[in-house]
């Protein structure tokens, strides 16, 4: 019997893997479209082709201590299209740890469902649930990761390369019965302006391997640093070359073809409040920023929500630079694309590539 | 591209509208009862027609920021039948407009789900969620409207047309592999008597719409008058002239088909219990008080429940006048025709009504 | 129209009638299991015979005053295995007495949903909603009886006879597109060393009418003893000449051939947790404890999770003796089998037993 698969970051992926799985998604997005759209009521109906249904009749259980709309509803929507049901487990229904050991509740969770999709609170709790979970275990967000996260803006990014490349093609035209491969996207200029936190994490192992570059700017007391766990892999995958990392957010912007930000203060930091608000001052993303900055003149904006004001402005936040709802979007695709590789066939690690393997 | 439908109130549709999708309910409920009995052991199983499958692949949001065991019930049952799936995100997993703003919500939530069903608590939350999604809400239940209970209660009137008619046929059988119209009901004098609240309202743009008269009895303080933008409507739509309204339960009975009442205390009046009871004083649903006010021998009972025994007694409550559970059944079967026509179909203002183009 | 069955506790069944419904479990587990398994890339798919689909289209409610992870895991993934739809609502969901009466709620949640799994406090409520419902009601537990616990242990315990039978043979190995029959079970001394609690109360009522004995240990205090209408039960089915009741653990091990144990404080009792921990000192499942008192040589240990460690040591919670995670998995299996002969066909208390019948 093969080794039960996991994932608990784009660490653990090569760079191809990590690009298979994003053009596994952009296919399986066209796949099902079609499917979601108004049914027509004049009689015929267009022959849709299904997706894959490699989750028909199996269950994953989402093992949730926090809170997440979107990441929840990214997963249940997906497993439908799948041919499979999301089973949502919150903080009231499993106190993990609580009742019972992550040993047990891993071994009985994975003994009834074919996947555990947990965000748990420190990264220790999914290590231990992987280690003892019978069936493959997906991080959904913990202390130091979001791999679906930065899936979703990789593809993304993907979506919108003729915005940053004037010679490319506008998106081809969907052609009926087929899907087009995923748009190629030449080498960006990254900025992240805020807190070191999961998403950036997922960045820095991320980017540099897909040939694109990263500037950071956090502020400088060592709570907004990346962490030691996180470096040793960032270091391991020999991205640190590509990632130059201040405490200016206007030097971060400079060149930016992108520039990206999280929430200043996560769940549980809300007695940090007024401290962190103090901390990030001069951080919010503004046009200004990033004229004065030297961003690059068609700069765009992505954020993983939910957005507070003090994090990125009306102005950027709704206006045409921004990414975020395409982002958004982009979450149920990126998991539905995992969940299908990594729980309904057991092979995210592979680097085949063929229609005929993935589809 | 289409303007997306919503449905706030059956003030949104007209008289014809209203009753198409009152006959589309009764007809999904007469191709969907077979399929929910014991399955027989006999071997060879009746071969059964599926009703619309126009949710196939797709995910409804139920975004309750109340309770509603009924409603969402309804909702998950009916959304199965339909082939789709109903995610039920509660006030724990959504604090409308506290981690973000219903704008951002309903446009992330939207953009991953095909429509959105939402209890919200001010009527305003619906509408700014219904002005940003890109798909179709529904509303579940606001401060002012309450339009799938009316629904329900006028399918339920007109299942029971025979009662109201001693010249009706009785319920035709059902005849194999065929639906029965929707029977004719005659228009019949419905009374009201309790608190102006979102069910009233409902019934207040519908009735006079579809020949029945209104004949409402509140306590007289303002608080128990319907507000400016429900008269508003009522009056747009010439609804008024159909409708006596006053203060005295015994003069609102009079010559009354039916009888129907509603919660004296909401959720959320519960501070407010003993002063709504001493202001109902006198309006509790009994055999006394409809024989004295003379309501019409077979007068019927309606109540949308959750019941409480000031409200009615349990002579009218569990007794042969009582439509209360038929109605709350019927919430199921109403609550699947908006969802095949609204979210399914984005086809609830059709006031076509050929069988092809409905089932 | 027939009677509506219910199922309080396997008091409700014949000794037949349970083997027969865990037989089928059995079945059903060997159909099922060949879904989840990862799915191959390899193009061909192995063609799979589907196990029963007798919830297609029907939604079962999980009215569960209680959280219960495992109980409403293995409901989940079973109906959507036999076709179907678990729609769990939590206390927060519905408060069962709270805002209407048990009969009101029995009798609208059983006009939507094709069958209540019911957890409630009092066994008094299940009661309530069984005498209202208009379909069945299965008790998911309550303050006596937990039926669905106890099948699963009856399969687990089959599924291992060969384990308590040097002359058995081997489990047979799967057929293609065949399934075996339920193993046989020589009669097993089955010791219970804990609380008189619901777990117990089931055996109680099983193990005599399968051939079993039970020799159990309670503390001395009333409190830890069987209730009366337990023991009425017990007694009405003759049940009691197999079952040696005493305090002291090392007698109860005596000849056991497995060994049970629960946890000792339920949930609400966590106020009296010093108290209990003092009166169940000595009952802790040790190897030592089953040497002393004369166990059988290869006893097996059996618990229905989560369990604390003062319960039962590490060595034998997770050594060889060790049952607990099969019989957690089985939990899917035999209340899916309940599911199918309750909910799907009405047919829980049939005694036929041919394949054609029940698959």
């Amino acid at each position: 019997m093969a080794a039960v698969p996991h994932l608990m970051t784009l660490a653990d992926l090569s760079g191809p893997q990590i690009l298979r799985a994003v053009s596994h998604a952009y296919h399986l997005k066209q796949l099902s479209t079609p499917w979601l759209a108004p049914q027509l009521n004049s009689g015929k109906q267009p022959r849709l082709r299904m997706p894959s249904q490699s989750l028909f009749n199996k269950s994953i259980a989402l093992l949730f201590s926090k809170r997440s709309t979107r990441t929840r509803v990214a997963a249940e929507t997906a497993s439908l299209l799948l041919g499979g049901r999301s089973l949502f487990l919150g903080k009231e229904d499993i106190q993990l740890g609580v009742n019972e050991t992550p040993r047990d509740t891993a071994r009985v969770i994975g003994g009834m469902c074919q996947g555990i999709f947990a965000r748990v609170g420190d990264h220790s709790e999914i290590e231990e649930l992987a280690k003892y979970s019978p069936v493959p275990v997906l991080n959904a967000l913990s202390s130091l990761w979001h791999p679906t996260q930065v899936l979703a803006d990789v593809l993304t990014l993907h979506e919108h390369a003729h915005l940053f490349d004037s010679s490319a093609p506008s998106p081809a035209p969907p052609v009926k019965a087929h899907t087009v491969p995923l748009p190629k996207l030449r080498p960006l200029t990254v900025a992240y302006v805020g807190d070191s936190a999961n998403v950036l994490h997922d960045m820095l192992v991320t980017y540099p391997r897909l040939g694109h570059s990263l500037r950071i700017a956090t502020p400088q007391k060592p709570v907004y640093q990346a962490p030691k766990p996180v470096w040793d892999r960032v270091k391991e995958l020999k991205c640190d070359h590509k990632i130059w990392w201040g405490t200016n957010p206007r030097e971060a912007v400079q060149g930016a073809d992108v520039v990206v930000t999280d929430t200043w203060i996560s769940m549980g930091q809300e007695a940090e409040y007024e401290q962190r608000v103090r901390d990030f001052a001069g951080f919010q993303v503004t046009e200004a920023l990033c004229r004065e900055g030297g961003a690059h003149a068609d700069w765009k904006f992505m954020h993983c929500l939910p957005r507070k004001k003090h994090e990125v402005d009306d102005e950027v936040f709704y206006g045409p630079r921004s990414l975020v709802f395409p982002e958004a979007d982009n979450r149920k695709w990126t998991i539905m694309a995992v969940f299908d590789l990594l729980f309904g066939k057991w092979d995210i690690t592979s680097e085949r590539h063929q229609k005929s393997e993935v589809f």
